[in-house]
């Protein structure tokens, strides 16, 4: 238990202080509109501490849940209903959706601009392209987790063991706009543990208890752990126990990167408001 | 020189008789439209080339060359202009435009169901979100070269040096999807030596002459080179002559690569004329 623990809790903080200020130099408070499908405790559970925290720093905030047997067409109508308020700034659907449901054609129904969760074909593509857009909120936290403890990336070997839409590529496009060396590891990655231990930076975002081990990690790493996984009731992450004996930095879990994964949602929906403002209205 | 050498031409001349065939099975034949502005020798060579292929697989081709002074405001009314011909199924700015010319505008004015480039950022995000979509040329190239000659990708460690939006990245993208892992690599990355050592499959895409060199690769590894520098009036690669003693296989330079992307052109355009034409017109 050497490593310095990355506490999410105060990164979230400074970025919901940083995040109010800038919803109250604005002349209306942007509005986030959540939309939940069926009872999954998890989503409601996440989706009331991103409205928790929305409402702290300011914002308009509300859920509209929709029944659990709602189906595809009824679900696309309410999202393209509130995506065309004008007075919406920012939408998030709250994913998984229940089995019967597509997700595809329900994100690409949100307007890119109002799109905080940065999951939208046209955001991944300014991403990747370089141009200002909305980025998921995942990797936006483990780059806003670096800069906080003053994890270099610049020139650094980062691994990314997870390559999902949601995190993993994602964050090789944001770490990679910071100069780090990024490789993508995942599920048909030989000699992972080779691989890992090249790393000055490692992201693990699986969802596979303990897949990242102490023996894989260069001695001084910074690991930062994405995954959760439910074993024996306990959520734990993807980072094995002994990373902290070997590495220099760990997130713990929970109270590591998702908290400030919640911080971004927040700040996306600011950061979306103050674009809608100043383009035409 | 023990290494294989990959000829593009073979790879080139495989991908032009299949699109020969399929552009054959459509009522009317695919149309690509060219614009090039000013003129450039090496610009206005590569659309020749691009268009005599086109011409030999079947698909209607023309160029619309336009003057070196032409201004910005000029060039996005003719790019829309034949963008909007429900008659072309493909359209072709060729790059670099004149200096005062801002080409990020152009390029999201082409459809990116015509964008045979792929490289609009709707494409990008198609590509990075796993949805169809149109792929840039040359990482698609480099794909049909690997498969042409059967060189593994699945679980193999590819190593990308040079992070463009043209090469770089998209090949990782499609690297990844036929699960490679991919590390991206570039000016700021360190010990680019060691890294590219790790690789059964290098990618050099910077355009700095002779970049990767024997020393660095590993006895064996692929190696396929994407850069292109005049030094003292010859074209080079980002490869040194002394990879040949080392690697298994390397593809020349000229008559490597660059042919492929040309292939992937004529294969881009008929791609989107079948599916404008099976979805609703």
């Amino acid at each position: 238990m050497s490593a310095q623990s990355l506490d999410g809790r105060a990164v979230a903080d400074a970025i919901a202080e940083r995040v109010a200020e800038r919803v109250a130099a604005l002349a209306v408070a942007p509005r986030l509109v959540f939309i939940r499908v069926g009872e999954d405790p998890a989503s409601a559970s996440y989706v009331r501490s991103k409205q928790r925290l929305a409402k702290r720093v300011g914002l308009r905030a509300e859920t509209l849940v929709l029944a659990a047997e709602t189906d595809q067409a009824t679900l696309m109508i309410r999202v393209r209903e509130i995506v065309a308020d004008d007075d919406v700034d920012g939408v998030l659907v709250q994913l998984p959706l229940p089995d019967h449901l597509d997700e595809g054609p329900v994100l690409e129904a949100i307007d890119p601009d109002k799109d905080v969760d940065g999951f939208h074909a046209v955001n991944v593509g300014r991403l990747w392209s370089g141009q200002p857009g909305l980025v998921p909120c995942t990797p936006l936290g483990l780059e806003a987790i670096c800069d906080h403890y003053q994890i270099a990336l610049h020139g650094q070997r980062v691994v990314i063991v997870g390559r999902s839409n949601l995190v993993g590529k994602p964050a090789a496009a944001l770490l990679l706009r910071r100069h780090a060396t990024v490789t993508l590891a995942h599920s048909r990655t030989r000699d992972l543990g080779g691989l890992v231990a090249e790393a000055d930076v490692v992201i693990a975002a699986v969802g596979r208890a303990g897949i990242v081990t102490g023996s894989m990690v260069r001695p001084g790493a910074a690991v930062l752990d994405v995954g959760m996984s439910r074993v024996d009731g306990r959520i734990v992450g993807d980072v094995a126990p002994d990373v902290w004996d070997v590495a220099g930095a760990v997130t713990p879990m929970p109270g590591g990167t998702g908290l400030v994964t919640v911080a971004m949602v927040v700040q996306n929906t600011v950061t979306a408001a103050e674009r809608r403002r100043t383009t035409a209205r």
